[in-house]
């Protein structure tokens, strides 16, 4: 900026700029890179990000909508070096691509939209890794769905963290939040004996819907089940049976799979879940699948988190999961 | 209760029932009657209550939804008993006819339920004052157009409390909670010329929407000049002019006309407006009107309330409209 | 509901009522019946619950009363299937009784109606089992008073969870929070061995209580050490050790006993103590055991609660229970 | 301090000791006396404080008993010199006597202990001017029955700011804090017409309880009446009637009397009440009378307040009161 | 953005790209322009914003260092067409500076970058406003001393909006925010007679300081003097007395001024103060007169804000001052 | 007190003083001493703790400055006696010195007086164990200093709790709180292989900072390693590598170190830190052992708390300290 006559101001919250470049941490968010209407080369980027910020479509009240810029405010006080794993994800170019258009009153539009974001993203750059910051769970159903359509062929796993099966109606409920693992198995896109749900606990769930699953043959790991297994073998477990049968894996965490202590700001917050360094260790192992090739994190409503526990617990498993990546 | 062996049980949250029946306070939750699955003689009833939970179709994030419920709690601490006036609203015969459907993700078909139940408050009750707890601010369209379907005879007015115009296209946000009076000028129901805004200030609203406004024959008076001219007589003012000109007058009280202060839960919460004590004054005037025939209160997301003084005070404003509706 | 034109509208905070009744999650306020005038047929029921909103008589100002009212409201969210042990708690019939009836100024008049009130669930339907939700930790001594004075030829042990020894003099503080344990054992209602505590832990306890427990030969089990034997174990092992000397097991559940973590709404929340996942597998063990006939959940501040964290777990801490009283 | 190594050591929250003594502000805690053990002499006071931490005594949960407590630690904000008036308090002497002692379970036994408190003020410093914190109303009652027993042939006025009458019946609720002035009234200690409140509002008195004020003649001003003539007027005209019968008059301030926006602390806090301006103009002229001679302030929930608002408010109507004390 | 394949896809937090251009509301935030490496012409600006997150220099302790921020992300929810006014800011052209470089340990190493940065945007672009949102009023006495360095010969004059004085010893406290009123009249930058204080009230200035005030001829109108007279007249008046004698008039609004039922984010917020509404008004006013020619906006701290009430009090005081100076 | 004619009015706080001595609990805030302007006889104390409320010098915003108070007002609820290990501190004679003399803005000169603290502490009774609260992590680069002062002869090492390494460089950032072991490292005071480091994990310490590390050999422990291994043999481990090399073992608590569920109040709290009950257990063992000569805890921020969670958990790690040197 050759005219600018304030050697010492500085840019917003960035404030020691003089400080040496190798001591310096590299914060995430300077690290990540944002659109900015020049002309990009996707060859450039390893990972894309992308916001989906519609929690209309959830059957409690939640402002999910906010989640993808409050993980974007948060991450800014990480890092991008893993001391346990002696990672710097800065090996990785990742880009923000920024939020999926949202329609203020028609949901059917905007969950066309979704899925046309990442037909996109597969088609446009299919050797980056999507990263989708929800929003509720119903964009899962959409993101996966956009998957199929572009790649028709494959056979798509999913592996779920989440405190709820997510098998509800949507003949009832419409393409909701309670139901996009049973949008995906009534569409044929994914089939039940390749979801695998870890995180089942307490009273959250009916009757009816274990017996959904049952009959689906959907592989289900309550949180007892996984302590007890270990929470890491209970996903290489998972990994593996997946690995057998399918060719892509979907990942997708529900937040509110965190006992609330660890994560407050679930619409549908429980006690009795996991805590978060064993949503970590699973994210870290994940990542590391050579199948997994897709990623979201939902049903997080900022509002209601509690001194940005829920927040940056989402940034950490996002940032564990991309340690396992760079681990591949 | 024959052979209830607990004489000294209670029901929750009522606990001195052996108190002299003339001293005790009547608590408003205790003089609302409630539907009960019994046959219903409508003809013992002055005022329906209905709540109208939706509010996916606000512009902002939004748990106005929880409104109608929040009242419901809030009113508890209220008596029937207005002693600034004098008046006990237990004259009145009042019944809460619970929440109009809401559907999960088709925003269109709850909109067509909360005018029917309108079509139905008029068909089955014409004699009662329809009270509308929302929900956004979008409600307020359809249930004007259900007073029109039911009365397409009548000229139908609007009084508006509000921070905004609500003039915003709905043919870019769809019936959204910026669109409603647009939305009935746009459909005939009500001309620009019949709809008083009181209340607009600030840096809330667009050049353009003020243009529009301009150009319909909307009247509209600021904070500034309504206090300057006195919030009664401005109150007077709107109805002298619309009693004039049309048969009926719907009040739709937007709470985000309150200074923040006084509303802290409006999604779109503001400094520079209203006091609560103002807003209860133009209710008590409101209420008085004979041509005043129905009455909505929306915008009012009581998670971010902060100790219940929004929800209290749109409790207050119903009750104070109620007051002058025994005063006519 | 015959002349009822409204088929859209729905009682408050229920609307999907069109779903398919199989499908569709029993929530726990669904099934626990309450009481309404109608005339009753005790046989109809398993367990009865009774509110005991009583917070008067605490060393340190809570609002401990108004737990039952919030323990029903986050039932809501609660459904009755407990997957975890594959249990629906549907199975059993229960009643919520209300709440006892409290003096505003006279704590002793409502320590009898407390007693009264457990008297009068023993005698008119002793086939129920009892829970109830205070209040203090007061409320134990005069519930276990109750128990004894209808059956005053058993023998009586007390299960308790709980921070705190509550073996202070009331001959200095009176009936107070500090003191249930110690007025059952100067009353001679509960032999000093016959108490068990679980989850005693750092700097809140005086010495004298200490010696005062081992004088009487009160068991205690600290957190620290549960942990290493095993939090199953240890309840195991209390129970079976009452189970040999006693007819009766009472167990109460101080919710100070929690971590205040987990806990935050305890008004003596300490670090330390138990997390709320240990406090549910209790739970359930100690329903599961045919002699543990009544149960109370007690000490714990709605007001003083953190997104609801406190008041969720002792709504688990009691359907586990249930869970376990299924499975006997 | 002989041999204290420290000399830059300061005892906590005082951290420039070596300002010019001039030129600092002096704190209100570090102009209030606390008694400490040593011998007293009570001619050197002027007035003399009395926390009374009673709230068991309340109708709805309240931790008022806290309130004396944090306006302590409130106070700290506060200078000594009165900006407005040009008066600086410091020229009174005044000590803080501590709280009267509380019973955990027997409200009747702290009753007494206020009554006699307030005799033995009168007895052993009747130039004194006691200055009461609360607690709840309640305490008014034994308060001005202690004054009474000290002084048998007083006629003593009350000057109550209120939401409320307080003239509930005390063979009801015993003596509770809505039953204050009727208690008063009963005894024959202070006749309905010398009582005068200001501040009621809305639809927080029960109908019975206005016939009652009016059958004993008791004087009341409502908000809009009293700002309609003036805040400053009501409060001298009130004192003009009183200084015309009665010797002695006790101002009590029950900080429910605020709106709840500026007095969120109330167990009943409520739109439309006085704003915290009006409170302190009516305080000033209150402490100027001569015929003022003992003040509380009383139902003010420090773990309801927002921000310390209500309890500022609190301290601030205290140091106003004593400001007009000093233009005596 | 020639090969972004994603025409569907936003950037964060603006959703309704597809709107009227003409209808739609234009924020604030997508008017203020801000740096971005570019070379730049400053004559394409009006005003340019500066933030100094200085707040360590404080008495109390306080994070008005994130000030800047916070109100860079309040105004997003600000348009830029004042309605009461009709006036539309996008007249203006304004730019974000970014903020004055702070060290992390040296307080006078930051204050002499806030007066080089004052000298730069005067020597560079003496054509423009500067706007400057502190921080705490430390920067005041710093902004000032740099303006009279790059215009020496000019009087100038200070219309200050304060519940305090600020003018503690800096021979004391060194430069920090009690004291820069002080400093500039020892510094002999400013004289006491051009001192203009408007908003002091109640119990927060030693008696001291209102002596040397007097001493010194400083002018001050307190909040009650204020209303009596309007507040509208009061600065006019200032501003009268100011023009006569002064060359320039620095404007600085000490948030504290705010009664803190408006700013409760004042570190030392207190009652009494001014209500936002007037605040308002006399910033508009100030922004009208012709020799106002900086401003700035200090001691809020967004921490301890409650609900955005005083950041966006904040945002709306700049904002009505810039209105007041398109007027000009 | 000879005069005082209250026998039944009780100090604030503290009302049950009829209670039987031996059963009463000794609350720590009795046990503590304070200075009091009386000649103190130092052989009298065992302990001293100093509050060192110093947080300007933090990088992010912090009012860690309050932590001093915030702890001895939490501490009044904990008791003296554990029951963990049945050791009551009683036993301890401890005295609290106030708090070091704060300059506003000068950080240096505050830093001197740190300094100055700990050297007259081990001149004027160095048989006393020095525990210090801060304040943000810069003071212990200061107290560190000043024991090296008073014992230049001996070899001092650090058992460090941290999230972060604490090396960043003091010719960046000044003495600023990211920078105190470098600082001690690079003054020669301490050397790199005398520091233990606990607790680092996750992404909060940037790649350059952990070669640094290695380059000096400072040892550190992942709370992964640390969980693996046992927090007690972690601990036990760090110290007999200490024993066998240094003379001196200072401990310092760098209270980010929790999971930010146990730990909120770190002004960079993290997920994925210690447990509460972990730290206690490493305080006791460092608390044991004969070479820990001195500790200090630092960087919480009372005002980030929540629930007093973290200021309860830090008042408690000092209290299981202690518990542990009373076993020596």
């Amino acid at each position: 900026m050759k005219n600018y006559p304030y050697p010492l101001l500085n840019p917003p919250t960035f404030v020691w700029n003089t400080l040496n470049a190798e001591e310096r941490d590299v914060k995430v968010h300077e690290w990540i890179a944002t659109i900015n209407g020049q002309e990009m080369d996707w060859t450039d980027y390893d990972v894309t990000i992308l916001g989906v910020p519609l929690s209309k479509s959830s059957i409690s009240s939640s402002s999910a909508s906010e989640n993808p810029d409050a993980m974007r405010q948060a991450w800014k006080s990480f890092s991008t070096y893993n001391l346990d794993e002696d990672v710097d994800l800065a090996e990785l170019n990742v880009v923000d691509l920024g939020d999926v258009e949202q329609h203020v009153t028609d949901i059917g539009y905007t969950h066309e939209r979704i899925t046309e974001a990442m037909v996109a993203m597969r088609k446009h750059h299919p050797h980056t890794l999507p990263v989708m910051m929800g929003g509720d769970h119903s964009i899962t159903a959409q993101l996966v769905k956009g998957w199929k359509q572009a790649h028709p062929e494959e056979t798509i796993g999913v592996l779920q963290f989440d405190t709820h099966f997510d098998l509800r109606d949507p003949s009832e409920l419409g393409q909701a939040n309670g139901t996009p693992i049973r949008q995906l198995l009534e569409a044929g896109v994914v089939k039940g004996e390749h979801v695998h749900n870890i995180g089942l606990h307490g009273f959250f769930n009916a009757k009816a819907l274990k017996d959904y699953a049952d009959e689906h043959g959907v592989h289900y790991t309550t949180v007892k089940q996984a302590r007890k297994k270990g929470i890491e073998e209970t996903v290489r477990h998972a990994l593996r049976e997946l690995d057998a049968h399918v060719d892509t894996v979907y990942v997708t965490f529900d937040m509110d799979v965190l006992d609330m202590v660890h994560g407050p700001g679930a619409p549908a917050a429980t006690p009795g879940g996991l805590y978060s360094q064993e949503l970590f260790d699973a994210a870290l192992i994940a990542g590391q699948h050579s199948k997994v090739k897709a990623m979201d994190i939902v049903c997080l409503d900022p509002r209601k988190d509690i001194g940005q526990t829920h927040v940056k617990a989402a940034v950490h498993t996002m940032l564990s999961f991309l340690t396992g990546y760079c681990q591949r």
